[in-house]
């Protein structure tokens, strides 16, 4: 087992006995001990270490200083404390097990394996040093994935005051879950979606601690929050049996398609009747995002709202849109204090947020992530950071790529307009529903219009949906977690974000994992939460902690081994190396057609099918592929950012696409994507929302490895808005860029390129037959490769 | 969709106005409105039928009565109130979904289809049918797995005053889970296992709500509830891949190994210093079962202890020993008031349960269970009854069968040493394992022996841990569940008891569900958390709610369509067919070896094996196995109980086992054995333990379905503790039964019985090279079915 932490922040021994103070443990018994002498401090220490009993000296029958002495005989008998001891103790208070985790005679060695930040002296202890040491232990995380003082709280150890506390620069558990207050402000926008003349009202729900201090607020902008049509959206999703289709070519520019808003005027308010303090509607159900959750106990607000176009609000629903956008936007503002909201939407009564300190981050991950990027595009004031997680920042690359409508993984068929079925949750509400049914189906029969699966080209509908356009008006810090092996919001949403960043004078601080579409916040091997709890103490309480140098720029989880998460300063800067495509200069071909009965196979099990893709041989479907293989590394590399494909290939018709899949071919364990329970639940506060601890694991040995993927309409090939033409049998030039990754080929193993047409997952599969034939010679991979040094 | 539920009790009206009005819907302006007439009725019930806002009014608008008129508009229209009406703001009240479960014009038929028990009369309704009408609403499940009236809770309906309040017989969600009172106890045992000379205290964890009225107790006996070795159970676990012995014949009776508890003198006492009201430990974490959470808000206590042998208790960890059910008997007692416990092992203060009724059930599945059906066995004073899931009535049964060594399905290698350690958490306080490690590991030492594997034979050992043997000693009433494919602890454990209940004067209640090794209390189409609440308010609070009667004696989950649960009074009670094993009357041979790669295969995934093994032709294993099967049923017929399997067999050595399953042979869409989560939270009181709403779903079709499993040591033809000579190829007869059922067999599927020797999952896997003949003629199939007309 190995955890790493990167939230604790060094803290100079004065500082630390204060800290100890605010928290209880340094109180007066403390330090009259503290003038004896060291075993004197850690026993009074230790005595307030078990909250569930009136005195903890009860407990220390029950744990060893080593296979034959018990921590009562021990601190009676007066011996030394030294670094031995108190780690055997530690190891036992951070819920280590004898024999699995650790052994008496080797405690050092545990500590170092784990990688605990512990404190480390020889010889023996002063009382200074266990008072140093047992503020270190109170920062160090059990095996259950707390820091010790989380654990000590979610255990009762604090008394619920709702007075925000901090230690080591963090938000301690001192809130009172039990008793929050649940309410309910209907926000007025600033635009007018469902066209009635007077401005959308959304609905915004407010978790919030039961206190009179001012508090900060997460917001978790949600279209699912308020239920979702899971019937309406499967019978929407879209045939993708359907053949690639001929495009008509145009010299189209980007300026011609660019997506320019219009300035229209603002639609009718409404009607104000009076202001009121308190709210007559409440809500009940669980804060969903558990992150969220976790800073309830710790005195924050938490806000969902699910924008326009869901129950109880106001509007249409459409994916992505600026006027979604606006409507997240609003309910910062109100947060903010810039903007009215009602208690209902009828009365008139309007009621401030005048329990907020006005600071807000936004978070969530897809689709809330996606929405907390798009409102910080905006640079809205209030909004001072959000952790996005998963997050789109350009919907053209969520459904589309290079001129050809693709899926996200898992999810043939879908598309901006059946996202949009899925969540217009005024369904929901029969009679509200039947007022806007008609309406509701004219709006989807236009936004499947402008969504264009005919063509899958870049439009001014899709660049008023592309968020990297406005990312230099963001004003709010940035934090970014993607998984570089989530093929649902692939890891080119984060990339771009995170280049274009660059450029701008905010902080930006980046998670690349190797799950697929997951949160990382209840992984045993990263102290995340901690991290995000030292970042939103800084943004949103003032927190003097030095978070945005504490936290790693890039964090990195190492693909080839467990429970490694390494700290870089940049992705993707690396300069490319140009590759030769094969050896063999000839020229090969491959056939993009199946039986029928293999196309039936194939379709019902898409994940078989690219199982079978990714064999370095296969009898059936090598017919439709090319494999070209690398020599083996002599040593590990880093594959860092976007690798390219460039092609000379021609198509036997007058259409045609190109898929690829970058590949890391030799036998190894390699982390499964999707973590796993490791059958404990993380308490994220006393007896609140408990989540369980997950962590990645090596799976069993497997002989290649999907890196990343790509794919492009050949009729694209100079940029996705623009069609060229496309000749039969004549050789064409292409450059596919590839998903980016962060990937360590170890030594020995060789990198391979598979060039295929249909994937049976992803693209249309209109089983055409298109024969190809690419131009060995004239082709080649370019790879951003670190050498191991930067390792 | 479908909802089957048992637990509404048919109540006169003027009851049911009773009832209204101790829950807030029979207050002053429904009582006037039922004066006027039934639409003013109406409206004042809805408008406090969200308890979300301050008026309900303003969700009326939200509401349809057609595709036309909304509630509000009706409501002030004046019309009439019809049970057309009604029903149609009923669905949408139970969150049904318009369009995916009902459409307005056929409001009846969806209220037919779905089950609902709501209230059915022609024409205009006066104001007593609209409260009626409320009544049976608020009786009625929601869409998502609650009465109406427990999904008002839910939401914040009920003042939380900690006063038991009951409605349709049901305890109602009036209990503040936020304050719940957690306290330790340690219970003085009759035993001393760890040979001290001192009583064993074990540990007992109370939840209770804070309240001055005594309350129930649900107690769990859960040896897992203090933590588990997973490691050391690993490492324990026994090699299976060793041959079957040879037994040397004997002539055993039954007399001769039966059990005789020893009348030992009593341990001594711990000394007592006082007596005080208030402990000093308390103890955090959740109450990990949720049926017990669904009461800890409805006014009952929750205690849980995992006995002997565990952490923070004393004793030494003995699978199933009478000593470990006397450890939970204590409980009981002290529960009831019959027994002392302290507040700390060492300080000698005594404490009462004085916020106690004396009334106590035990709950669980699994161990749990088995061990709340050793402790009815006892005769204890204060368990007034038991809920017992998927439990062990006779261990023996568990990991032995007829002579064999017998895993439990997925648990190759396990047994009665391997359990203990996995459960034996004193490891986990490393001071208290230091003392005790060296008796512990004698200890399992001595367990092994007695267990005796090499054997496999049923010695005085068995016969202690058999809890049929004392079911004549059972007072309390008992609830009985079990899935009729759960493998793991197999169906014969709770017929064995349901049938040696029949003798005794107790209520006994069983469900027979289609699962494998899980709960019920989830599940969408069945209200079993409603009928228990019934039961318990019955037996626990003495509630006259005829709950005795109210619940089907038998409630069989039917195997061959979802969401369909029937009742009947008797199970395995059909007198049996006796049915000719095939057409054909040669001898036929099979031979139990395989070659090493197939038995690495076969070894590795016992799953897949299994699967193969069930088909009705496979080329690789038909030499291994002879399939007999059936003519097909012209009709369904239902199998109810034991199939026995009547052989006349040789082994070509002087061992040999036979293993058989009964197989379903017909292609159909068969259930799923585990419930499928269907996206929503049920909620156990209010903000409260939600837990996933699940449903046993139909699967792909499949061709063929094991219906039951059976194994015997052919030395053990006479009886488990008898050991029989087998002489090498010399015919011998054996009468093996299988596993009990119900299961209704569709008309033109065909009965199919699997003979063979090793089972992968579940015998010892020696690879022995024994070739078997079966004499067809001389061998036949017993088979309880039941005709037609019983169906």
């Amino acid at each position: 087992m190995k955890i790493n932490q990167f939230a604790v922040v060094d803290t100079p021994f004065e500082t630390q006995l204060k800290e100890l103070a605010t928290i209880g443990f340094y109180d007066e018994p403390v330090q009259v001990a503290h003038a004896k002498n060291a075993t004197a401090v850690w026993r009074e220490l230790l005595r307030i270490a078990f909250p569930e009993v009136q005195d903890g000296r009860v407990k220390f029958r029950d744990i060893a200083i080593n296979t034959r002495e018990d921590l009562a005989g021990y601190l009676n008998s007066g011996a030394p404390v030294t670094e031995q001891v108190f780690n055997a103790v530690a190891l036992q208070l951070l819920g280590f097990v004898e024999d699995v985790d650790y052994t008496f005679d080797k405690v050092a060695e545990a500590v170092a394996t784990i990688n605990l930040p512990l404190y480390h002296k020889a010889g023996r202890w002063d009382a200074d040093d266990v008072l140093t040491a047992w503020y270190q232990l109170l920062v160090t995380h059990t095996r259950n994935g707390l820091q010790f003082i989380d654990d000590l709280a979610s255990r009762g150890y604090f008394m619920k005051n709702n007075v925000p506390l901090f230690f080591n620069g963090k938000a301690m558990a001192t809130f009172d879950t039990s008793a929050l207050i649940r309410e309910v402000v209907y926000v007025e926008t600033d635009v007018d979606t469902d066209g009635d003349g007077v401005r959308d009202l959304v609905r915004a729900e407010v978790i919030r601690p039961d206190t009179g201090v001012k508090v900060p607020t997460l917001f978790t902008a949600s279209p699912y929050y308020q239920g979702l049509n899971n019937e309406a959206n499967d019978a929407l999703v879209h045939n993708v049996d359907v053949a690639l289709l001929r495009k008509t070519p145009n010299t189209l520019t980007y300026e011609e398609i660019k997506y320019e808003p219009e300035q229209e005027a603002l639609p009718e308010a409404h009607e104000i009747a009076g202001e009121v303090t308190e709210t007559t509607e409440s809500f009940t159900g669980t804060s969903h995002v558990d992150l969220n959750n976790y800073f309830l106990a710790r005195g924050f607000a938490v806000v969902y709202s699910a924008g326009i176009g869901t129950r109880h609000s106001d509007g249409m629903q459409d994916t992505g849109s600026p006027e979604q956008v606006a409507s997240m936007q609003a309910v910062v503002e109100w947060l903010a204090g810039d903007r009215l909201a009602f208690i209902d939407k009828h009365s008139g009564q309007t009621i401030k947020a005048n329990w907020s300190n006005g600071k807000v981050a936004m978070t969530g991950k897809s689709y809330l992530g996606t929405l907390a990027t798009a409102v910080a595009t905006t640079g809205v004031r209030g909004l001072e950071t959000v952790i996005s997680e998963a997050a789109i920042s350009d919907w053209y690359q969520y459904y589309r790529d290079n001129g050809l409508v693709i899926a996200p993984g898992g999810f043939p068929g879908e598309d901006m307009d059946v996202l949009a079925e899925l969540v217009y949750s005024r369904m929901l509400d029969s009679a509200d529903w039947h007022l806007t049914k008609m309406q509701w189906h004219g709006f989807q029969h236009s936004t499947a219009e402008h969504m264009d699966r005919a063509t899958g080209d870049y439009n001014t509908y899709w660049d008023a949906r592309n968020y990297l356009n406005s990312v230099p008006n963001i004003q709010a810090d940035i934090v970014m977690v993607h998984g570089l092996n989530d093929w649902n919001v692939k890891p080119r949403q984060v990339f771009r974000l995170w280049q274009n960043l660059q450029q701008l004078p905010v902080v930006k601080k980046l998670y690349l994992h190797q799950g697929q579409h997951i949160y990382i916040n209840n992984n045993r091997s990263l102290d995340f939460a901690d991290q995000m709890n030292l970042w939103l103490s800084y943004k949103l309480y003032g927190v003097q902690n030095q978070a945005a140098s504490q936290l790693p720029d890039v964090t990195w989880q190492a693909n080839d081994q467990a429970e490694t998460w390494e700290t870089v300063h940049e992705w993707g800067t690396t300069t490319p190396t140009t590759l030769p495509l094969a050896a063999e200069t000839a020229t090969v071909q491959y056939e993009d057609w199946q039986i029928a009965d293999d196309f039936a196979t194939y379709k019902q099990d898409f994940n078989a099918w690219r199982q079978q893709m990714l064999q370095r041989e296969n009898d059936k479907l090598d017919v439709n592929r090319v494999v070209f293989v690398q020599p083996a590394f002599e040593q590990d590399v880093v594959i860092d950012g976007e690798v390219t494909l460039q092609l000379r290939i021609k198509s036997s018709a007058d259409v045609g696409l190109v898929s690829t899949m970058l590949v890391d071919y030799g036998e190894a364990r390699r982390l499964a994507t999707t973590p796993q329970p490791q059958g404990v639940l993380i308490d994220r506060g006393t007896g609140w929302q408990p989540t369980p601890l997950v962590e990645f694991q090596l799976a069993k040995p497997t002989t290649e490895k999907m890196i990343s993927i790509g794919h492009i309409n050949l009729q694209n090939r100079t940029a996705p808005w623009r069609v060229d033409d496309l000749v039969p049998d004549e050789f064409g030039d292409v450059a596919l860029t590839l998903q980016p990754t962060r990937y360590r080929l170890p030594a020995g193993h060789q990198l391979g390129v598979i060039v295929y047409g249909t994937d049976f997952e992803m693209t249309v599969r209109g089983n055409q037959d298109i024969r190809y034939t690419i131009d060995v010679e004239q082709s080649q991979l370019i790879v951003p490769l670190q050498d191991n040094t930067q390792k």
